[in-house]
Order: C-alpha cells, then sequence, then structure tokens
C-alpha cells in the first residue's frame, strides 16, 4: 500500500518537539526568498547602502520593527489560547500543519494576490488545483466541478446562497428573453426546475446570445423587489452565518425556516418534509434547503441521503430546490471514506479498513450507517462549503465552497466566463467570477502545501481526522464510564450530550440529587468560567474548553431530553428554557496515544474536582 | 520634531539588504514561540519522543514537506511578480514592510480567529485598536467612530452598501413599530433622513425595548421584496465590486447608475447633482452616492467636498443619501495631511512641510485644492472604505471599513450589540457585528505593527506615500517631456493620459503621423504584452506594467479627449469606442532618489524601445 503519513511529523508538536525541522525550514524559506530578490537583474545596485544602514536614524526604526514585534510577541504569549496542547478542548482548532505554515509564511514574502491571474500568477493555479482537489473530496466530478478558496466557511454559505438565488430567478428570466424556451412550464414549474435543468436552458440562452440579457432580467438586475423566490430552510442546529446570509443577500430573515433537529441534533426529516408540505400546499417555492455536515455546536452530521431522497421524490412531483452542504467544519472528513487511490469505501469496508490501519481502534465502534449514507450522499448536493482552517488543519483564513456544476459560476461572475473559455483579457480572473475580491494567494499556497503532503483520503487527512475521532470517543466513552467526582460530602456526575457523530463532545456536570436547573446552568457556567478565558489569561490553565447554551429559542424542544436525564424538576426547563453545556471539539490527533489519552483524562478529571472545590469555598 | 521614519529601512529591499535584520527576527519570532510552547505546562512529557523521530515513516513524512517546500520554492521564483523591485511598475503593489510581515508570520504561529474574542483574546483587541487608528486618520472620532479588518476592499464596500440599505428601511420599519416617533414624516420624508437622525432614532427605539423588533420590520426582516429603496450613485470610475455589491444585497444591478466623470476621470458633480435631480423629480429616493479616493485605473480623486457640499444643500431641500467613500487604494494617503501630533494641516502648510521634511520636493507641485479639500472633507462622509494591502503596505489580506457613527454596528449586528454593552457572552465577538465570520487575527497583529512602527501622519506613511507620489510624479513630468523614440525610420510619442491625483500614471505610446485608432492601440498591448506575464515569466523582464483599457461603455465620451491628442483620424473613437493605455502604479518609496530614478527612467525608455523594436520586427 502507498505510505501512510506520520502524523506525528506534520506538526510543530506541544513541545516543539519539531522544532530543529520547522527551524530548518524557515531559514531555507527566507534564504530561498532573499536570494531571489538579489538574482533579479544582478546588475541593479543595492538601493540600501551599507553606509546609510549605519546611521543613526536607520538604526532607530529598525529599532522600533524590532521593539514592536518583541512587544507583540509578549502580548501573543500572555492572551494566546494554547491550541497545540492536548489539555486544550475548547474551539475548533489545534495545531496546524508544519506545511501549511511554511508554505503560507513562504508565499506570504511573495505577497501574491489571487484575484486577478496578473497578480499571482502562480498561486492562482495553486488555488484552481486545490479547488478540483476539494470537488473530488467531496465526490464531484473534478472535470466539470468547481471549487476555490474563500476567507472562510461564512462567506462561502453565502456565496452558495447568492448562487442559489440568482438561479432560482433564471427561469422567469428566460420567460421574458427567450419565451419559446420555456413556453410550456407555468410560473409553478419555472420556479421548480433542478439546478441541472436551469443551467442547460442557460447554457442555451448563451448558445442564442442572449445570456447577458437573460442574467439582466434575473435578480442581478432587477433586484429581489418583486420576486417571490420562496424560503430557505437550515436546521435549528445551523450556524448564525445563514441568518447573515438572508440579510445580506435581501432574502429577508422571515424566509428562512428552521427545520427542528431530533435527540441526536441531526435534522429531522420528517419535520424537513412536513415544512417543505406546507409550503408546496400554499405555492410557496423552496429556494433551498441546508444541510450541516459536522454542526458547529454539538458536530451532528444531518442525514444527507435522506434529504437527497426527499429531494428526488418531490422532483418526481414537479418541485425541485437547490440542496447546499454546510460542511465547513466537517467536510474534510469524507477522507476517512476514501482509499488509498481515493475511491469511496463500502460500508462494510470502512471500519475495517480503519482498523487495518491503525486508524482507529476496532473497538472504537464510531461509524454509524447514517453518517456513512450521508458521507456518501454528498456529491448530491449541489455545493458544499468546506473550511481548510478548520478540519484541514491549515491556519486562518481559508475556507472553500465547491460546486457541482461549474457552468453555475456565470450565474454570478462579472465578467461571463463562460465556464474558463478563457479570453485574452481574464485567464482566471477569479475576482470576477466568485464574491470576494482581493485575496491571499498565500492561503491557497498554504492549503495546496498541506494537501501535497498530507493526502485526501485514508492515507493522509483521514488518519488525522481518525486519530480525532479516536480521541473524542475515548473522551465520550470515559464520560459515560466516569464514577461521580467526590467534593466534600457532595457528589457530581457528567454526562455526554449525545454520541458524537464526529468529533465533537458536549457534556454537563451535575450535582448528584440536585433537581434545579438553575444550579446545574450555574455549576457548568462556573466550570467553564474556571476553564477559560473568563478566570484570566489561560497560559497557567491545566484545562481549557468551550461551551454552549442550547436554548428553546434556538432548538425547540429536543435539549429538554438531555435535561431529563439528569432528573431536573418539572417545569424548570419551561421556566429556563435553556441549559448550559460544555463543549470540546477534539481536533487534537494524540489522544490515540494510550498513554496521553489516560494523563489527559486524569488531568482533565483533577482540574473538574479543582474547579468544583473552588465553586463550593467561593458559594 | 519627533522623530521620522527612514523609509529604507522599513522594507527587506530590493537587492535583500535589511536580509541580516529580517532574519534575526525571523529566527527570534520562531525561538519566542518555540519556547512558549516549551513553557507551557513544563511538566507534561513531550508526546513526540527522539526515538520517533528517527523512524523511516516519521523521516519520510518530513521529507515529504521539505520537497513540497522546495516545489513550491521554485516555483514561486519562476512565477512571482517582482514587485520588490522599481523595475515593477504594474498593480498597486510593491514590497511590504518588514514589521508587518514579521507580526504576521509570528501571529501565524498563534493562529487566532478573531470571529470571537474566545479564539483571539490577544488580536482581538488589536484589530479593535487598529480600527480606530484608521477611524483617526480619516478624520474621524475615534471614541465615537467604528471600524475593522475586512478580507479585502470588496468585502468592506460590500459591508458598506449593506449598512447604507439597512439603514434606509429603518424608518419606515419605524413607522411599522413605533408610529408616534415618525408620525409627522410622510413616505418621501421617511426614505430621506439623513444616517445620524435615523440612529437617533433607532436609539429610541431601543430605549423603548423594540429595537428588535424595528430590525425585523426593516429590508434585514423583510427582505427586499416589496421595498423600494432606490438607486446606488458610483462615478464611472468606480470598481468592478459595486457592480457586484448591488446584486449580492438584492439591489439589482437596474438600480445601479453610473455617474459621469469628467477628462480627469473625477466624478462629474454638475452630472452628479443632474442625476439626483432627476430622481428627486420622479420621486425615487437615492439609497447612497459613493465617491472615490483614488480609482483604480487612474488614481482619481473625487471631488467629496463638492459632494458633500451637494448633500447638505439637498438636505436643507428634504433630500437625503448616505455617503460612502471607496478610499480603498487611496486611503493612507491622508497621512500625508496630519502633521507629527495628527493634526490636520492648513492648505497652506501642507506643501511647505513636505518640502521642508523632504517627503517631496519643492518643485514636485503635486498638491491641488481639489485633492486638498477632498482630503480634508472624508470625515463628512458616513463610511469610509481603507485598505492596508493597498497604500498601506501590508501583505495581504487586509482591507477595512470604516464608519463614522458606531451606533450602526446594530443595523447590521446577529447579535445586538448596543454599541459593546459588553454582556458576558459576548465580548467583541467580530462575527456577530460585520460581515465576514472566520478571520485571521495574524492580518491584524500585520496591520498593528505596520502602524506601531510607522505613524499614520507625515512622521510615517506619509513620508512612504509621499516618496511613490514623488516617484509617480517624476515619471509623469519625464513622460510629458520624452523626445520621441526612434525605432528605424519611425518615431513613437508617448502621453500622459491625465495629471496624477495620487501617484499612479497611466499613458500611451503613438506612431507620430499615425491617425489609426486601431494600430495605437494594439501598439500599446504589444509593448504591455512584452512587458508582462504575457510573454512569460517575468524574472527576466527589464520592465513590468500593467494596463486598461478605457471603453466608451464605461466612461462615455471622457478617452476621447486623450485619444485626440494623438491626432487619431475622426470616427476611430466612435468606431472602437475603446483606448488601450499602459498603467504604472507607482508605489515604490525608491524613485524620490535622483539616481535611482535616473537609472530606472533610462531603464524604461530603452526597454520600451527594445518592445517597439520587436514589435517593427515580427509585424
Amino acid at each position: 500500500m502507498k505510505k501512510k503519513v506520520n502524523v506525528n511529523a506534520l506538526f510543530l508538536g506541544p513541545k516543539s518537539e519539531n522544532y530543529t525541522f520547522f527551524k530548518e525550514m524557515l531559514n531555507f524559506l527566507m534564504d530561498d526568498h532573499a536570494a531571489w530578490r538579489q538574482d533579479f537583474h544582478p546588475d541593479d545596485a543595492p538601493i540600501v547602502t551599507g553606509k546609510e544602514q549605519t546611521q543613526q536614524d536607520f538604526l532607530t526604526t529598525l529599532q522600533k520593527t524590532r521593539e514592536a514585534l518583541i512587544e507583540l510577541a509578549g502580548n501573543l504569549q500572555i492572551k494566546s489560547m494554547p491550541w497545540f496542547s492536548p489539555r486544550y478542548q475548547g474551539h475548533m482548532t489545534t495545531d496546524t500543519l508544519m506545511a501549511a505554515n511554511l508554505g503560507y509564511m513562504l508565499t506570504l514574502l511573495y505577497n501574491p494576490n489571487n484575484c486577478a491571474y496578473e497578480g499571482s500568477p502562480a498561486t492562482t493555479a495553486l488555488e484552481i488545483e486545490v479547488g478540483r482537489q476539494l470537488a473530488k473530496l467531496m465526490g464531484y466530478d473534478p472535470q466539470k466541478a468547481w471549487g476555490h478558496i474563500t476567507s472562510g466557511g461564512t462567506v462561502a454559505n453565502y456565496e452558495s446562497l447568492w448562487l442559489a438565488r440568482n438561479l432560482k430567478s433564471i427561469p422567469s428570466a428566460l420567460r421574458a428573453v427567450m419565451p419559446g424556451l420555456v413556453a410550456d412550464l407555468d410560473e409553478w414549474q419555472l420556479m421548480n426546475l433542478p439546478t441541472g435543468k436551469i443551467l442547460d436552458l442557460a447554457e442555451r440562452a448563451q448558445c442564442a446570445g442572449i445570456f447577458d440579457e437573460m442574467r439582466r432580467q434575473s435578480v442581478r438586475g432587477k433586484g429581489m423587489a418583486k420576486q417571490n423566490l420562496g424560503k430557505v430552510l437550515v436546521p435549528q442546529s445551523k450556524h448564525y452565518s445563514w441568518t447573515k446570509a438572508v440579510d445580506i443577500l435581501g432574502i429577508g430573515q422571515e424566509n428562512l425556516i428552521f427545520v427542528p433537529v431530533k435527540d441526536n441534533y441531526r435534522m429531522d426529516i420528517t419535520a424537513l418534509k412536513r415544512e417543505i408540505d406546507r409550503l408546496v400546499e400554499t405555492r410557496t417555492p423552496v429556494l433551498a434547503v441546508v444541510a450541516v455536515f459536522g454542526t458547529t455546536e454539538e458536530g451532528a452530521v444531518d442525514e444527507i441521503h435522506e434529504i437527497v431522497r426527499l429531494r428526488d421524490c418531490y422532483e418526481v412531483q414537479g418541485v425541485s430546490f437547490y440542496l447546499h452542504i454546510d460542511a465547513a467544519y466537517g467536510g474534510y472528513a469524507r477522507a476517512l471514506f476514501l482509499d488509498e487511490d481515493d475511491r469511496f469505501l463500502d460500508y462494510n469496508k470502512v471500519s475495517r479498513q480503519h482498523a487495518g490501519q491503525g486508524i482507529l481502534h476496532h473497538d472504537t465502534d464510531w461509524l454509524t450507517p447514517e453518517v456513512y449514507e450521508a458521507v456518501k450522499a454528498m456529491p448530491e448536493a449541489d455545493s458544499i462549503t468546506v473550511d481548510p482552517h478548520k478540519l484541514g488543519y491549515i491556519p486562518y483564513a481559508a475556507g472553500a465552497i465547491v460546486t457541482r456544476d461549474r457552468r453555475i459560476i456565470d450565474i454570478i461572475s462579472y465578467f461571463a466566463a463562460y465556464v474558463f473559455e478563457k479570453t485574452d483579457d481574464n485567464p482566471m480572473l477569479l475576482g470576477s467570477y466568485i464574491m470576494e475580491g482581493s485575496k491571499a494567494g498565500a492561503a491557497a499556497a498554504a492549503v495546496w502545501m498541506a494537501h501535497k503532503v498530507v493526502p485526501l483520503n485514508i492515507t493522509g487527512y483521514g488518519r488525522i481526522i481518525g486519530y480525532s475521532i479516536e480521541g473524542a470517543y475515548r473522551f465520550y466513552r470515559s464520560l459515560i464510564a466516569a464514577h461521580p467526582i467526590r467534593v466534600g460530602d457532595k457528589q457530581f456526575e457528567v454526562l455526554p450530550l449525545t454520541r458524537p457523530d464526529i468529533n465533537i463532545v458536549d457534556y454537563a456536570f451535575h450535582e448528584l440529587g440536585n433537581g434545579s436547573l438553575d444550579d446545574m446552568n450555574r455549576l457548568n457556567q462556573s466550570i467553564y468560567e474556571q476553564c477559560s478565558y473568563k478566570s484570566g489569561p489561560v497560559y497557567g490553565s491545566d484545562f481549557i474548553t468551550s461551551k454552549t447554551a442550547l436554548t428553546r429559542e434556538e432548538y425547540g424542544a429536543t435539549p429538554q431530553l438531555f435535561v431529563k436525564k439528569f432528573g431536573i424538576k418539572e417545569g424548570d426547563w419551561e421556566r429556563l428554557g435553556s441549559v448550559y453545556v460544555l463543549r470540546s471539539c477534539i481536533l487534537t490527533p494524540y489522544f490515540t496515544n494510550n498513554t496521553t489519552y489516560e494523563e489527559y483524562w486524569q488531568n482533565f478529571i483533577k482540574a473538574m474536582e479543582r474547579a468544583i472545590s473552588r465553586i463550593g469555598t467561593s458559594a
């Protein structure tokens, strides 16, 4: 089999274990870049002379830079989050790949701007390549798909809804400019064409030379006034970027419908169907449905296969919608399902492969058929958000969007790209095909470096993410098996919120015998405050976590099931409508090691004991 | 006086002249960061062992990283643009500040995400500080203003129009939720309240506890359907992000009006007035007017003071609009007008100060009253885009937006910020107040470092940008004074498009006696192709430039004036509607040196001779 990556050789390490290597590379890139400058027209004389470099004001300016850097360094040391350490189990971040960091640092010195090819002859090509790699990872045909880097998942989500919105308005626009093309379709049918069909029609408009006129008649030209493009459906567990998206895009927040989630925090497909039926009944179009692959708060994976099945059923009935997957967090986990030749693995082979290659222990029992089927169904979506700066282990800022059918670019492009029929003037003029303008080529280079060193399958990313899931499951099972913590004469139990779909574990502590949700919330809030920036700089902390509040406003009745497990008295949930939980995104790959894990689990328990004791004494 | 910065000590240099210093700092930051990791819980054992580090698969993985970095380095060397050299006079970029690069590289290792304070306790504060500094640079009261980093000017422009759009819908929303507040205002008056008045009303809604309900009734909640918020007016010279903005925001491209520019490529204020009068006549609101400070193609500075005056006159007549300045390119040039204590200089003192401090030569005669008044009037605008990664000499990606009145944040915020009345849960939760979500804290740190070393007044940025304007004016005057270039028996003249408002110089070559615009366009296109990536990697090029085509479609009849200067025959402009010009953004600070400038001017003329000769022989 192909060489699997050694995960411990990928990161600088919690104790800077790979310092020598990293520094060697850093010096290489600096020297290499400096030589590049010197060798450009070697006959050009230096502009800054040795004599000037010894002058007082020259030295003073250098000293200002030195002092500013030292001040910044001190500031960062005191206040930064030590994500590199397994003691940090908070937000969706951990150490980043040395390859990505070095790629970013080297490219920063060349400072390319991927907005226009002319500003980035080297890195625009890398971004196009990375886009194809991500499309392939998502199961798309890289020859037909399209993908690019964004500044983050939020912007990628905006772009997807921008695509969906403009696309939805194309059929009606065609009726205005080329009525013959859609003569047999009534208003409702025009609003319910599948994405592929709309793009086929748009292509015919292009052949007929009326593409720009069609775009002018679409929402792009006409605006949202007088348009009723329908509703956007997202699960309750959605990221708040969706609420911002419908505002920005002029759709309006009242046209965003939150679909209830089940007790596992996955979208309730029955509820989704009920919503769509209700809309169809009133002849309200569904602009888009968004599924989430790895919710921000719970790491839940929506049952994408069921949504796809639903969409297919509706299409038979003449109802269709754009399907986007917000896999900003979880997207890279698809690498766990691709074998060393990037082929999608059969269900019965996945766990065996993971165990056989030492990616996940045999008894971890992580994979469920639902998660497998959801992952498998991803390429049925029209577009997917997937962030390199989350499970891609890339430094900020690098999100990405991939779309199944690259013809969709011209629904939003400024210059009509006609799918890269490159004209003289715009070879890969990214800024005109995407939402953003100027963008760091260094981010694309960082992702390219990472993908070069860490293959997007089980030999690379699958291994890193597998280790992190292994760690999450160890933590999850330890929480279940944990004995109550004794503090004085009190005992405190801990329960996980739900079985993790990937590597986020939510949990809450509770004093045995206590029936008050107020008290329980206060307990967990107090633990959080002691294990976060709330108690001051965290550099001295033993354990750092994040938290979330699951509220009725956002989640309906779902969190009540969790509350009930603790024997909270009737009425408390109804009254408070919020349960406070601790949230650990286990991105660290180091918990796959038995010794390391055991050490950190003991550390966790001791930290919790200390935190709870302190509450007791301060109360 | 306070210590002025030594510009030559700020950059790595065209020949890596400051290599020793930069490398020393790079090693410092690496060691400092590595120690930070090691010192966090010194008793935690290393996870990666020395033994493992000698294993074959570990070494193989390191080697993969090394090889990928070498491949990337080679790729960058061959294809990147050598902006560091004064031979590069193309796009809006040159060498970047060492302070900024070092700040970025150091902070990248800490990988903060400024979306949420919890992910960036160090760098969120730096971003807030930088926002205040930029607000102050723009002449705003930093205590009342608000600013933050964006991924670029494009996104900053979107955010400004998002603010303007939502704001415009607030008065009507108030009529729905708190009719008493606006009882005496009719529909037209509601659509014509000045920004400050709308924010006062919104504040009263907040006190009355109906702020969220008001937001729900605004376009944020209701969407753009059924709304008529009016037109957006931008000069013809605008950046294409404005065309994208009205699409994205659901305003529609047909509601974007292009105001003609004068022969100096500044917005024609008479034409602007004519447009507004026409709109007022048909009771169409003006959603926003955008002025440009430093157009992308010509570096033109719109007469902001005249637009402000016009707005004030209209307000007397009950007509108002949001005013945004797109100073993405030119914004930092305002530093030329602030004395060493950041006080805005009187007109009669500016040139004297510049000459006295050696920022601009006495006979450069750059500053015009129009540019001065435009700069002075900037703080009268509601918001301003200003990009650190342009005239801030910061690496990509760092744009910024500043707004005059921070109360405006809550018109778009997700969590109502109530202007930083910080609640427990959202201390500076940037992601909920701005358009973007995840964002690199490293970008904020880079800008912070730059501002720390280079003051935002004539002792710092004023000096660098002054040098660059000095260079642009030398180039401009050399073009005017240039003798025709002889190639064989032909002679070629060169003329600049217009007197530069800042530091962009457009110009075109023309064969003496030739009356064909086709021929002239081909000549300049061919020169461009030889002096750009079009002729292959530019590492061997003598001179690199960019180009632009001034078309009738975008600029109306304005470019014809330039065409006429060459004696082009009647009818050619009418037929072609496009003139091809070379465009040099002179950001390099090194042309202030007589010897350097002369050398590069000679180099330019020789490069042009060679380029034109080659055309002759290949034709």
